[in-house]
C-alpha cells in the first residue's frame, strides 16, 4: 500500500471504530484492515438491538425481516472446551450483535494468520442483528447433564401427517439469526461456525426470506406463501404480562437454571404451493376461516375483529389454533417463509419455517398441533423437519456468557 | 362478511386501486379482495420500475437486494400456445412490476374459482421489482426456429475447472426476477410459472440474497462472501456509451430480432467457504489482488484507484478478469450471493451466483473465462451451474410483448 502511513480519510474512518483495541502500528504493517460496521467511530448506528439482559433478544424483539437458522452437533466430549466456546460466542454474538466484526479490531494484525472475520459484513449496518440460542434434548446426555435437563424439553410426540427428515431434524444446539439484512444474518452463522471448528459442525439450517410473523402489535400481520395472513393475536413483545405467563420460564418453575429463558419450537413446513395456487378462493378462505383480502376472520370486516369461531367450519385453521379451542394455550410465533429453490418435479421447495417460543411446550405447541390433527390445511402442508431447544436466560452484562447458568457450578 | 355493502375506509382504501378496472359489485357479492399493493389509488408507490422501453429492465437498471432466477422448459410444441403464453406473461409482468397483482383487480369477482394472484405480496410495495426473460439455445430447436438462432448464442465450452450439474445447468427460458423484497420477487415467479403451468415447467431456480456487483457509479461495491469486493469497474448504468458498446445488441448486428438486446451468462459459482475461511489474510489479498478492507487493488489507497496489474501476482483475479489482460473484453455484472443451506458434511452450500450481461459472449465471458483458467481463486471456487440465453430487446409499449420480435411474422 502506498500511503499506510498516512491513511486517508476514509480509510481513517474505517479504522477509527474502537479507538482503545486499535493498533495503528497493526495498519502501518500493511494489510491489515478494521471491523466498523459503521461510520460512527463512537456510537453504532440506531439500528442494534441490546444483547444484555434478562431474557435473550430475538424472542420478544420486534421480528426482523430475515432469518438464519442453524441446528449443530457438538463434535466434542471435553466439557471445559465447550464452556470455552460458550464464551467465545457470546464475545463474538455481543460484538456483532453491535455492529462489530468477530476480533480484536483489526484482522489480528498479523497478515500471515487468517482474518478473524471472515469480512463479507464489513460496511453493513448492525441491521437488528439478534443472535439467540438454545439447547437440545441430546446435549444433556453429552456432558452428563442429564438431571439438568428440564421436564418440559421432552422428545415431541409424533404428529398426525407428520414425515420429517431426520436431515432436517433435532440437533445438540441452535442459533437463530435473525436481521433485517440477510447478509448479516448469515455472516453472524458462518462465523459461529467458524470459532466453533473442531468443536461443533451444522447439522442443518435454514434461510428464511419474509417474516410471517409480527411482535409488534399495531404491525399489519404479514402474509405467509399461502398468501394469507396468519397468527394475528400474536404475542407482542410490548405484552409483559402475556409474555410473563406464556413465553418466559418463572422463577418458580423448574429447573432454575431456566429461569428467564423458553422453549423453541422449530418446525419446516412444506407448502404443496401448486395445489392450493388451483383451489378456489372460497375453499381457501373456508380453510383459513378468513377472508383473503383483508385477513378478517368469517364474518367479519377488520384482521383485528375478534373471531367468532363457531361461524367457521370445523376444521379451519383460525378456529383449531385458537386458544378458546386449546384450553388458551398460546404461543409466540416468530415464523419465516421459505423457497430452497425447486424439486426434481418442477415445484417450489417452498412453505413456513415454524419457530414458536412458549414457556412450557406440554402447554403451548404440543396440544395445539395435536388440535391441527383435524385442520383442513393439512391436505396442502406437510411437516418434514422438527426440532425443540431450550433456550436459556439472557446473558446479563459484559461477565456473563451463554449457558452460564446451565454450566457454571456456582450457578 | 358482515359490511361488504359499506366497506370500511381501509377496505375501500384496498379496493380503490385501479378504478376503471374495478367491479364493486364483485366486492358486495363477498370474498372479493383487491389486489393493489399501494395506499395510494392513482399512483403506484415511487419505487416501480418502468416496464416498457428500448431495452427490457433488469439489466441496466441500479441492482436490486434480492434475485429469484427461473430457468424453464418449454413442455409443449404448440408455438401459438407459446406465443400466447409469452403474451400473457408480459401483461402479468407488467402489471406486477408496477405494483398491482396478477389478474383483473379482484380475485376474478368468483369465489368458485382459483384466485388470478397467489396473493403473498399484497400490502408490499413495487419494491423497483424487474422481470427480464431470456431464451436458451434450445429453444429454437422446438418451434422450427434454427434459422433465427443468434450466432452468438453458442453452446458455451468447457472451461478449466467445470463442474457442471446438468439439473443446476441450460433451460429453454429463463426469468431474472430482482427486487428489493425478497417476497416480491418470488412471488413473481410464482406467478408466472402458474400462469404458465402446462406449457412451461421450473428446470431449476436459485435465491440470491445479495447483491455482489453495482451499476450505480458513485456506490460502494458490495462484498461477496469471501469479504472482497470485486467488479469494482462494472458499467453503470448512466455510461451510455459503454452500454451501447459492450452491452446491447446493435442494430447492424445479427440477427435483427435482438436489436436492443442483450446475452445473458448465468453460473452457479459454489465457494468452498470454510477453506478460505483459514487462509491468511496475505494470501487471501494476493489472490484476489486487493486488500480487503477497503478494497484497493495491490499498491493502491482506494477502491476505485485505476489498479496496476503488474504490481499483482501473475495469477491474481483483478488482473486477470481486467479488460487489458482480455483485450478490452468488458461485461456487466448482477451477481448475488447464495446460501442454500448445508451440504452432508456441515458445509454451507454458498456462493456466488453470477449473471454477466454481454454484446456478445464471443468477446465477454468466453475470453474472460478463459483467461481466469489460470486464476489462483479457482482453489477456492467451482463452477457447478450454467447456462446462457438471448435476452430480447425491450417490450416498447401496451400493445408489444416479450419476444415479438422473435415470434412476430411482421418482424
Amino acid at each position: 500500500m502506498t500511503d499506510t502511513n498516512s491513511p486517508s480519510p476514509s480509510r481513517r474512518s474505517l479504522l477509527g471504530w474502537g479507538g482503545a483495541g486499535l493498533a495503528l502500528g497493526a495498519a502501518a504493517a500493511g494489510g491489515a484492515v478494521a471491523m466498523a460496521r459503521t461510520e460512527d467511530a463512537t456510537e453504532p448506528a440506531g439500528s442494534a438491538i441490546a444483547f444484555h439482559g434478562a431474557h435473550q433478544a430475538g424472542i420478544a424483539t420486534p421480528v426482523q425481516d430475515r432469518l438464519h437458522f442453524a441446528a449443530f452437533d457438538v463434535t466434542t466430549d471435553d466439557r471445559e472446551a465447550f464452556v470455552r466456546l460458550l464464551k467465545d460466542w457470546t464475545e463474538a454474538a455481543r460484538r456483532m450483535t453491535a455492529g462489530h466484526a468477530v476480533g480484536e479490531g483489526a484482522y489480528g494484525g498479523l497478515a500471515e494468520a487468517p482474518p478473524d472475520d471472515t469480512g463479507e459484513a464489513l460496511g453493513l449496518k448492525p441491521s437488528r442483528l439478534t443472535l439467540t440460542i438454545g439447547f437440545g434434548p441430546s446435549l444433556f446426555e453429552k456432558f452428563g447433564l442429564t438431571d439438568r435437563r428440564p421436564e418440559a424439553l421432552v422428545d415431541l410426540p409424533k404428529f398426525a401427517g407428520d414425515n420429517l427428515d431426520k436431515n432436517r431434524s433435532g440437533g445438540d444446539l441452535c442459533i437463530q439469526a435473525c436481521a433485517d439484512d440477510p447478509q448479516v444474518a448469515v455472516h453472524a452463522v458462518r462465523n459461529l461456525a467458524r470459532i466453533g471448528f473442531g468443536k461443533v459442525v451444522i447439522r442443518w439450517s435454514q434461510l428464511g426470506f419474509g417474516k410471517t410473523s409480527s411482535t409488534t402489535p399495531e404491525a399489519q400481520t404479514p402474509r405467509n406463501l399461502m398468501g394469507f395472513k396468519d397468527g394475528t393475536r400474536n404475542i407482542a413483545g410490548t405484552e409483559t404480562d402475556r409474555l410473563k405467563k406464556f413465553v418466559w420460564v418463572d422463577e418458580k418453575d423448574e429447573p432454575a437454571w431456566m429461569a428467564g429463558g423458553s422453549y423453541l419450537v422449530a418446525r419446516r413446513i412444506r407448502m404443496h404451493i401448486e395445489t392450493w395456487d388451483r383451489t378456489s378462493l372460497q375453499e381457501q378462505e373456508d380453510i383459513f376461516g378468513r377472508d383473503k383480502g383483508e385477513g378478517a376472520p368469517v364474518g367479519k370486516a377488520k384482521e383485528r375483529d375478534e373471531p367468532f369461531l363457531k361461524a367457521m367450519k370445523p376444521d379451519a385453521h383460525v378456529r383449531l389454533a385458537h386458544p378458546d379451542s386449546n384450553h388458551g394455550a398460546t404461543i409466540l410465533r416468530r415464523g419465516y417463509s421459505f423457497t430452497d429453490g425447486t424439486d426434481g418435479l418442477g415445484r417450489l421447495d417452498a412453505g413456513l419455517f415454524f419457530l414458536a417460543y412458549q414457556r412450557d411446550v406440554r402447554k403451548g405447541f404440543i396440544p395445539i398441533q395435536r388440535s391441527l390433527a383435524a385442520d383442513a390445511l393439512n391436505e396442502y402442508i406437510q411437516h418434514v423437519g422438527s426440532a425443540l431447544f431450550a433456550v436459556p436466560p439472557g446473558v446479563r452484562d459484559k461477565d456473563d456468557w451463554w449457558g452460564r447458568t446451565l454450566f457454571s457450578k456456582e450457578a
